[in-house]
């Protein structure tokens, strides 16, 4: 017997069938002998219905309201599915965040979880009740209702998995698990059995968008295995382990891509002590986030830096990153909005050398040009064209032996 | 300086516009000197399409879950209006049911409210703002969310009044106040000044429906003054208040009709005791309600006894009648669902003698035959055919001189 918590997300409950199906879904595995707790998302496009609605009345001024609004999509189907359930006859119970106290900070519309009362969830558990919470909510110091900004569904059900010592959260949603690469872009790509929460973390940064990051945090800083499967298949999915309990760590687990970045290169810059700042801190200040950064060696004083920032604010960091050339002095300022970031993530590269170089090596085979580079422990980025983003994806898939026959074999 | 509750339908919150609008008036009223708090209802549509979304999964059978969905649809409202408010430059808060622990019985789907804290509400009222609470729902001794039954809005609003002990509870709604008769039916139907708490509820019952019937009891029993006027126009609509505060009863002040009843006639009953016990008992089980009964003197030991019930129940009603017929040994059974009740209702009955035989004698002018009667002490009804539903409105509001001229004059 296990205490199980089992989040779907808002494609698996988008309307009354589906609900139903979910509903089937958790009474079978509280009949195979489980506690269960469900943690659910709004039906897909409720979310989207509701936060159309705020922007008319300026949401962003209003956090505080915006939040009571949108908090109403999982309320809506934390009912229905309860229904569901108890259709089949299995005694559930839905509980708002409010009601099982998902006490976050005070940051609305993207708040954080702090701590979850298990109480009346453990009282309705023992009775041999299902527990349906909404994920995404929870309530501040004052009992306001808090969000914590879009996908926190997963974070929900993780930290409920934490607060209850779960043996397992599983994360139930419209793919078959973590895979090697975009299906879509490499058609060889292949389901993992299990990865580490390192290497998790990483390919969700790096544009793998099957589990949201904080809910991986979770998981790892907890230790919560988290199973993430199909919600229309019971075939298992990829188990998110601590590292020590992946047996053998492949060298690459995975690539992935991602097309949502510009490149800006300032070049001639005075290399000079705090240029960096000069250059960094205003566009920071302006809330664009800068991913890669370059620079390259000094030559007769001068240098070049170039940098990536999401395409969507690429026009808003211009004007600023041109006003800072001409106070520094800089040569000028050009920019790219055609490039990829492709990476590949593996615990295994701690202790392979050469990876760095097998992945430039496959990519130069091909004709690909590698525009800038960033590493980490555990994962290697590129940026090059965008047009090649597919063919990097295969090449370097294929180049790692993350095609279907060959890992299978070395797997232990 | 006055405290009003001001209360918002769901054809007044019905799209962004509309809420806006909403906005603008409540703004106004908290300008010109007020405190001011907002109930409001779903947006048009809301309820029915969460209702529906309920109805797949078996609500009648879990209704407290019922509960948790269809109060989504006021929580949009509070949070949308509490933003459109703050937008205007004036600080607004909207606080669930929960929060304001509304507190309810335990009936989910048709609560009764038993109480209000109204501390947080003065807190925030105190410091200036609005602040904006669901019509509808409340919460119960578990903290779990109830629902009042449709209209039930207006319930909340006059209880919030009461509870704040508030100088006066807006209902605004669509139409510009309380009206003699039906404008659609009578063209020359007025708009009524002042009406009593009795005649509002007689009127309330016998087919009115500007105000729900439990929030005039409301009114009447913590003494709350009930203003139902237009969101549309800033004109004076009506007031609900006590007897007392009308000057100058109307002899009659509205003429009303339900086209929604049937007529059942159980003809050659032998007439002992008990009898319409064993007629009505099996009936009310079925839960079908009996509005109007009549009973003719016997005649050789034998009566008819006819009733009417709500249209929808005739075909669930008839073959009860048709078992109980035969059972005592009864003639036989007729029906009939083409009748209409019209009734007129007026505090100044009860110190005028002859309104009744007014009634029937205008009736009988223009050919109307009457079929049954039945009275209280400040209405009397009639059911006639239902083809002459609209004539006997027209000609009982002339033959009271209900019409807009007449009235004029009538009042102090």
């Amino acid at each position: 017997m296990a205490l199980i918590v089992q989040k779907f997300g808002g494609t698996s409950v988008a309307d009354v069938d589906r609900i139903r199906h979910v509903a089937q879904r958790v009474v079978d595995t509280q009949k195979a002998g489980n506690d269960v707790v469900v943690v659910v998302s709004a039906m897909a496009g409720e979310t989207d219905r509701l936060v159309g609605l705020t922007r008319s009345f300026g949401a962003e001024a209003n956090p505080r309201e915006y939040d009571v609004v949108v908090s109403t999509g999982e309320q809506q189907t934390i009912g229905l599915l309860a229904m569901a359930i108890q259709e089949l006859g299995v005694p559930a119970r839905s509980f708002t965040g409010s009601q099982v106290r998902i006490h976050t900070d005070e940051a609305h519309a993207r708040a954080r979880i702090a701590s979850i009362d298990t109480e009346r969830i453990r009282k309705e558990l023992a009775r041999g009740w299902v527990v349906v919470v909404p994920g995404f909510q929870g309530i501040d110091s004052e009992g306001d209702i808090t969000t914590l900004g879009r996908g926190g569904s997963d974070t929900s059900a993780v930290a409920v998995a934490a607060a209850l010592g779960a043996d397992v959260c599983e994360i139930l949603t419209d793919v078959a698990g973590v895979f090697t690469s975009d299906p879509n872009v490499v058609p060889n790509a292949r389901k993992l059995d299990r990865i580490s929460y390192e290497e998790m973390l990483e390919m969700a940064s790096l544009g793998a968008k099957v589990l949201q990051i904080r809910s991986v945090k979770f998981g790892k800083r907890y230790g919560i295995p988290i199973h993430v499967r199909s919600t229309f298949s019971t075939d298992e999915g990829t188990w998110v382990v601590p590292e020590d309990e992946i047996m053998e760590s492949l060298v690459v687990s995975g690539v992935t891509y991602n097309r949502n970045e510009a490149k800006v290169t300032m070049f001639g810059v005075p290399d000079r002590p705090g240029v960096a700042t000069q250059v960094f801190a205003p566009i920071s200040e302006a809330g664009v986030v800068i991913d890669m950064i370059v620079q390259n060696v000094s030559t007769q004083g001068l240098t070049d830096i170039t940098f990536t920032v999401p395409r969507g604010d690429l026009e808003k960091a211009l004007p600023i990153v041109r006003g800072v050339a001409d106070e520094i002095g800089a040569a000028g300022v050009t920019q790219d909005s055609s490039i990829a970031k492709v990476s590949v993530v593996g615990l295994g590269m701690r202790d392979h050398a050469g990876v760095a170089g097998q992945m430039f090596r496959a990519l130069a085979e091909e004709g690909i040009n590698i525009q800038m580079i960033s590493t980490s422990e555990i994962k290697i980025s590129v940026v090059i064209e965008e047009k090649y983003t597919e063919l990097a994806c295969r090449t370097l898939h294929d180049a790692f032996g993350l095609g279907l026959d060959e890992l299978a074999t070395a797997e232990p």
